[in-house]
């Protein structure tokens, strides 16, 4: 608990002179101001994170929360609850699409057990096991509040402990069968809107057990009337480890100064507990891609952020983040390395300086 | 007119049984069906065109046509049109949004003058002129026909060049005042979609200047009255001959079986005339973001692609292009790494098949 709330009264918004300072040299660049559109926005956004006007990413981490979810023996899911535990493993090897892409793009991954309902036996798998799986939400709370709280902390202590080993860039994934039940329950509980928006058909339902997980969300959220004023209420009566742990992650991330990106439903569900705890955690977020889950589109709303790839993806573990911290290094790398009216005028004989 | 209608005839569409085992491959890796969304479809379009499963991009180029608009002299951008000849110059630099975004992803950089209104004294700039820019479209043809085919052809030599030196995907990009208005005409012209639909504000037009941009795009069409179904015929009436010349290197690049990216709305232009002459080269073109400009969206659902990239970018130059590339060589490397769950199960003791 002392860290979690420690945590939420350090966290700092960006600092806005520096961005403001990056912004008047973006809009100084040898271009129309603001053709880059995104690009320049994300350099921008970056310069508020770090306080510095030119910034390169060095290490990159993706931090993989596995958890089961009770909810699971509500037939919500077109997946067994044992393949939670079997894929956990998986990602230690380099055999899944996040660990592919990240491999591609010089991108690290830590993967954490934060709730898996089996004993991971794995040096290379973080064990912040809180419980084994959460309980049926349909019948009791997911998990307790101190449960939720001790979740977040862990998400919080690993950010810290990759922020002493120098990576400055985060991405959130996570791997848990019945995943996106949860994160839409969290959704509607936190925006108000109905279950028929916010659920989708995860990983291949059939009609039936979609009209199913739907019902089952509207049973949770009125079971136990969340507050939608807390976040952390929302997680342990509906929600699971893996979002409380990403949330966690948010939170960290911000703490420490360090960009951090959402990949998809569940990534985005944690997102948006973090930014509805602390308003400035949205400093420190970039989005990826547009998940084809249907919720995705409200999340990125709540959130307040707009998704820079459109990829049809829904594979979760966190895949999304190589691909953007692509586009986020490109953003970057242009805003530096383009010269000012004023610096190609004085570098470069050849230079024609374009303005009347 | 030969190689124009050489290019056209032998243009053939992809290989759909490449595309086909390719799928299979894909629907088998270790992985929800369907769960890399874009990603599957790019490496299976791919297979298409190389007609091999496993593809590596190596040798990266992006052509930058160049040229003047006579319509600028209606007050249609908010440009003087001396900076084409300008930019065209910059663009021999390591200055611009596409030159250092290119640097960033080892593309090479193709400059042409297929049409600048002024004499292009640079090495690096390759002369292609086909006249000292177009006519203004609201009191003639822009250009002859046979100058529509000669621009054409100009690129199609472009991309037959770079590929005998080794390229293996393409970029299109442009640089010319004037060139959303151009690029409207011919979306209008081929579609019949509405000039308030289609035409934008280009690099800062003020309302009025707006509304004076959508009337002269109005006029050109209703006074030239451009066969829809004669890409040709369009271009040469209400088109750019930097338009005319990408339109060649779409064709040419389906010719010469190689991938080629649109950037934004002027390159879709091309990439929808280059469609609408030969159907096949379709097989053969990758979108990459969504312009700011209004028109894109059309153009993309004429083309009949999907953008994967949402930025609000509005640069042109071929700028989106090294972002796009850098998606693509991430979904090849993804297919071509990850294991289907028999490889899995062979090559590893410790992977753990997931099927049921």
């Amino acid at each position: 608990m002392e860290l979690f709330k420690k945590t939420l009264n350090i966290i700092e918004p960006g600092d806005y002179e520096a961005k403001k300072a990056a912004m008047q040299r973006i809009d100084n660049l040898a271009k129309p101001i603001g053709s880059l559109g995104t690009l320049e926005d994300i350099a921008a956004k970056m310069a508020a994170i770090t306080g510095k006007i030119y910034n390169k990413i060095n290490k990159r981490n993706i931090i993989v929360m596995c958890a089961d979810n009770g909810v699971v023996e509500e037939g919500v899911s077109a997946c067994p609850k044992e393949l939670t535990a079997i894929l956990t493993q998986n990602l230690t090897k380099n055999f899944t699409g996040v660990t592919v892409l990240s491999e591609f793009t010089g991108t690290d991954i830590t993967v954490v057990d934060i709730g898996v309902d089996a004993v991971i036996n794995n040096p290379l798998v973080i064990n912040k096991k809180i419980a084994m799986g959460t309980k049926n939400m349909v019948k009791e709370p997911a998990m307790s509040y101190k449960e939720a709280i001790s979740a977040i902390e862990a998400g919080i202590e690993i950010v810290d402990d990759l922020c002493k080993k120098g990576y400055d860039i985060f991405g959130t994934g996570e791997m848990g069968i019945g995943n996106t039940t949860t994160s839409a329950a969290v959704l509607s509980a936190i925006s108000g809107l109905s279950p028929d928006l916010t659920v989708g058909k995860g990983a291949g339902l059939t009609e039936e057990q979609y009209e199913n997980k739907k019902r089952v969300v509207k049973r949770a959220i009125e079971l136990h009337a969340p507050d939608s004023k807390d976040p952390i209420d929302v997680i342990s009566k509906v929600g699971g480890f893996d979002i409380a742990g990403m949330c966690g992650c948010f939170l960290g991330a911000a703490k420490n100064k360090r960009p951090i990106v959402i990949d998809g439903l569940i990534s985005s569900a944690a997102a948006l507990c973090a930014v509805r705890l602390n308003e400035h955690v949205r400093d420190y977020i970039f989005p990826s891609h547009l998940s084809e889950e249907p919720g995705a589109v409200y999340m990125m709303k709540e959130i307040g952020v707009e998704p820079i790839l459109n990829l049809h993806m829904r594979l979760g573990e966190g895949s999304g983040c190589p691909l953007a911290f692509q586009i986020i290094d490109s953003a970057l790398y242009a805003m530096n390395k383009m010269p000012t009216f004023e610096e190609a005028s004085i570098n470069s004989d050849g230079f024609i300086d374009i303005r009347e």
